[in-house]
């Protein structure tokens, strides 16, 4: 593949932080240990997957970097204050993320708590310094966001993993709380990437079936490196899902088995993608680089 | 007064009740326990003060009940994701709320903040089934709740109480707390009712006056019914802002001077009205209702 996906991640990544930083309060902004909270886990080092499928989504419509910048970053907020819940002694406990301390254990736990309300807060806020297009107005881009994020999607999936702990469930549970915690937003980061272009109903559902399959592999290959890779190669803590009693793929329908649903998936994700021709370069490079990381 | 301020609030609540259950996903909803957490706290028998200010600005701005609901309705579920999140054990760890068990009492730690998670999302995008106006479109409104919701209003105000805990801490400074805490969410109530009537600058103004010096009264006369007051009475821990060492208004100015500086700010929030002549009987009786109530 001709395309050089390092080069254009590293690029993309320094346009979202660039943007982040100027969307974010100032570290120095009253009071300031909130705002140093947020800020911690922000910048943590974390891949930016779903601002680049986002502005990779805008690029394969037609769209401006500029356009997509301030939904790239409120997905991002959104991504990374559900981090931050997950992570606390109440949900998941755990220490490490990013390869760093987590914001409970830096910070403590009542203001991970509230850095994780502010960063929910502020992605509402980042989302409407989009300009807002004949097709998709800013009342749209919200309720994509707050559908994507709310108690029947992202927070569905937090919910029913939690109960899920420790009991034996079906692959076609599992596969409910995947699309939820994983698939939900990464869909909706790519969605909004097309709706910043003002794209055509067409390319929107092109991107929700990508952004669909891309997701659920996603989730399925950390299923998988969690198994396989140790805690220093991810950057965080490996294994936990199994110390944890949690249903993985690997545990219901075995790695073999998994790493084909993954590909699977994939495929369908590339399918998807005909509709753009040789315009998504980007999306393609991006779910290739999906299926074959290693953290 | 000829204003019959108990019957106005029964119709109020009831309207604010049903828009609620209209506007919340039912409780049936899968997952169930994220939707029954939900509904719990939003209908645990709340005095729904930040919504009737909210439907009162709007009328004193000559707007219509149905425009102002969902705005009223967003700010509610606002409140009661703070007061879920505020009651936890690493924030004020409280047992008691409205004088029902707090969220996470009945549905444990990890539900409680998904809970409010799903709250705090929800109440966007609640807010954008407003329809927007000529003055005011979803981008104002979105701003202007994620503003008084956000790191520098609402949140810093819990972040500064966290802080404050212990320590003493100058008048100027509780006054910081309160601001914040309490005063914002009020403030952005009475305002976005103006807004839902697509009010002129100066109306939005004296409503700004008027909420701000209404919000900060309220936090000085709750300071003082914790010291007066019993749990049974109050329907939530009774004295335990003196338990935690809290800075408060009795215990800074003592409670005839923190009578007094209530009583000023009423009278203030009563002149901002000026501007309304007659049309504002809604938000006299609730001022007025506020400052003389006894839980």
């Amino acid at each position: 593949m001709s395309f050089d996906l390092q080069a254009y991640l590293l690029r993309q990544t320094a346009a979202v932080d660039r943007a982040l930083n100027r969307f974010l309060p100032p570290a120095g902004a009253k009071p300031a240990t909130i705002h140093r909270a947020m800020r911690y886990s922000i910048f943590a080092g974390g891949k930016r997957i779903r601002p680049a499928l986002c502005l990779a989504g805008a690029e394969a419509c037609g769209g401006r970097l500029e356009d997509a910048l301030p939904l790239a970053c409120a997905v991002e907020c959104i991504h990374t204050y559900s981090l931050i819940h997950d992570d606390l002694p109440a949900m998941d406990d755990d220490d490490l993320r990013r390869g760093k301390p987590t914001n409970h254990k830096v910070f403590g736990e009542g203001i991970a708590i509230l850095a994780g309300d502010a960063l929910l807060t502020g992605a509402f806020a980042i989302a409407v310094q989009c300009k807002g297009w004949p097709r998709y107005n800013h009342r749209d881009i919200i309720l994509e966001l707050a559908r994507a994020a709310g108690s029947t999607q992202l927070i569905a999936g937090q919910v029913a993993d939690l109960e899920g702990e420790g009991k034996k469930i079906p692959a076609s549970h599992l596969r409910y709380i995947h699309e939820r915690k994983t698939s939900a937003l990464l869909c909706c980061a790519v969605r909004l990437g097309g709706m910043s272009a003002n794209c055509p109903p067409g390319q929107l559902q092109a991107l929700t079936d990508f952004g669909y399959n891309v997701g659920l592999a996603f989730q399925i290959i950390d299923d998988i490196l969690d198994v396989t890779q140790t805690s220093e190669q991810l950057g965080k803590t490996a294994g936990k899902d199994t110390a944890a009693a949690k249903a993985t793929y690997p545990s219901i329908v075995g790695m073999k088995e998994s790493r084909r649903i993954a590909a699977r998936l994939t495929g369908r994700a590339f399918r998807a993608l005909r509709i753009f021709k040789n315009r998504a370069p980007a999306l393609e490079a991006l779910a290739e680089f999906l299926l074959k990381r290693d953290k």
